[in-house]
């Protein structure tokens, strides 16, 4: 429905898709934050974000123009590295 | 498989994914803009966007914190607001 409020309708649908993804994400990068702990590696990894990135703007095929794909996933990016400090944190309290 | 190259394919998949839903989720933004247009309402409305984010934080399960996942929702409200004034402007060259 192209009104208003069945493209808003749409919308919700699409942001709780997104959600699920980075939780997703979030458990996968939690398994890492374990893994970097073992060997004791760093949890930034600049070199993987820019690979990370170059492939998700050579996937991109729009509408979206590339820098705002970028400014995104600098977010998504962002809050992995808090999250890995977080589920870190948990850990040592344990 | 759950060895670091493992996870970060996983990764790359999930990162495919959600580019794929932030693209669909912009051109719903560009038929909601095109409608606005229309009837020359602002683009910005504050209340959606709280009641949007209301939506998703309720239906977090983690393990993402509250506060992670507003931060990257945020950056896709900041974001499909640039696009409809990006894809206003294109509309008005033509």
């Amino acid at each position: 429905m192209d009104n208003l409020t069945g493209l808003r309708k749409q919308i919700n649908l699409i942001n709780n898709e997104i959600l699920k993804l980075l939780n997703k994400r979030a458990a996968l990068v939690q398994k890492i934050t374990m893994l970097k702990n073992e060997t004791g590696t760093d949890y930034y990894d600049p070199m993987r974000e820019a690979e990370m990135l170059s492939d998700i703007l050579n996937q991109n095929k729009g509408p979206l123009p590339d820098e705002l794909v970028k400014e995104v996933f600098s977010s998504i990016f962002h809050t992995a590295l808090n999250y890995m400090g977080i589920s870190n944190e948990r850990k040592l309290l344990v």
